[in-house]
């Protein structure tokens, strides 16, 4: 299944896309796409509806975030050997943890805000991972359980605040709009490995980034019980699993996005996104 | 007026508590001590009722975490000059910020949980800020608008897990229990001056933390000022300030703690907290 959010900021309602593509309203048997709907019972009622059995949504509605009521948004730093060598750091011994600031989240195609003072804002495609049940001491054998699915995620970076301005990256990984997630939650069965999924993300339909899953250092199994043994994990909480390379901050010159950009990045089998770079009021 | 939440975890009521000490049930005026109920022009009908006109609550009902709905639990690392010098960092030229997970706040009285393979587990009595209304590049004139008052907060760390096992501290701040918060939250009108407040900390009944906020580096007014450039910040959000000296990691030898022992931590005219240390299921 292919679970969206479609609407008004903050007033999405739940929905899901049929086989053309077309997004069928999913009101009447979800209140959100977010907490206990999340839930492998609750997400296996939903797949058994037949979606042309549901209302046909007009038109072409915004998409909000693919997953509502995220508590915590949590990301891992350096997770592809060739981003880690890109940017000159090394490859963790272990996972790096961060936040984002669950104010962050937007959905896929809204606009992307440049911060006031901002001059190095970059872009980095991930893969989200979308937790299912409440996690807390899992084996990585059983991690699977409790993720719910997969989407795209964007991870906007602005790298003084993140790198120049003090420690600790969420500084720069916080503003308003840096985290466009979705369109679509894909539930997990509809992923047969995502350890072997493309992922690209291009500026003004140039190539940026284009890599795979497959070069991880640290894979979703091992994130998820990793994370656990930190904090519990509940429904609707996000990872971001880190990004492959070709950021603008690992190019020479260094480059980074500017008011009129557009901004397309996807991931095989998750959709895109497309995001409109404009300056913040 | 100081605020609490009272009740089952997950099921707090509103209340207020009285010139008596009494608790005193808020539902038929706001639906919780969250979101839309904490600005400004709230808050003032509600200092306009009669407490006693409001239902007495019977017993001694748990108390939950003074605030509900936290979007962001926004830390402030090393914000107390002696604290950085026994930890053997330099006061750091900007704030540093870090997130402990929301999934970690929990009530005042609440026991605390030491994290399964932990050998490390600090205590912290900080300073909250409550934020009252979104606040985006508030000027530090402006800033104290955007606080809907303050609180005790127990920003318990686990050392290890911040410092040993791979960059960002956000690792050994959010397991479950770290953020015990309130018992009140204390509207502003009551503080005189936050940057004149007296905390303190015990374990076992001996003084560990003995400060005031009249040290803190980055004062209340800049932080929520500072913030705010780099994130918005919604009503409900959390800033914990810091902590003064006298954590177990600064002490020849270190000290930490282990199931069994009592923590009680307070500050100047915003109540005290104790918790009970057990080890985690």
């Amino acid at each position: 299944m292919k679970l969206v959010r479609y609407g008004k900021a903050g007033a999405e309602k739940p929905g899901l896309v049929d086989a053309d593509g077309k997004i069928r309203d999913l009101s009447e048997h979800v209140s959100d796409v977010a907490g206990a709907a999340l839930a492998p019972a609750q997400l296996k009622k939903l797949a058994k509806l037949d979606p042309k059995s549901l209302p046909a949504v007009r038109g072409n509605p915004r998409l909000g975030p693919c997953v509502g009521g995220t508590g915590k948004f949590i990301c891992i730093g350096l997770n592809y050997s060739d981003h880690a060598a890109e940017t000159g750091a090394t490859v963790p011994s272990e996972p790096i943890i961060f936040m984002k600031a669950t104010s962050a989240i937007v959905g896929p195609n809204d606009d992307l805000l440049i911060p006031r003072d901002s001059k190095k804002t970059d872009w980095e495609v991930e893969l989200g991972v979308v937790i299912g049940k409440k996690a807390k001491y899992v084996s990585e054998e059983d991690a699977l359980d409790y993720v719910a699915g997969y989407c795209v995620l964007h991870d906007v970076s602005e790298r003084a605040f993140q790198i120049e301005h003090q420690g600790q990256w969420t500084k720069g990984k916080s503003c308003d709009t840096f985290g466009p997630t979705g369109p679509w939650l894909v539930t997990k069965d509809e992923v047969k490995d995502p350890q072997n999924l493309k992922l690209w993300l291009n500026v003004n339909g140039k190539k940026m980034q284009d890599g795979t899953t497959a070069t991880m250092v640290y894979g979703v199994k091992y994130l998820v019980s990793y994370l656990s043994r930190f904090m519990s994990l509940q429904p609707g909480d996000i990872i971001s699993t880190g990004t492959p390379p070709g950021v603008g901050m690992g190019m020479k010159p260094q480059k980074f996005l500017k008011a009129g950009d557009v901004v397309e990045l996807g991931i095989e089998g998750l959709g895109t996104q497309t995001q409109n770079v404009k300056a913040d009021a």
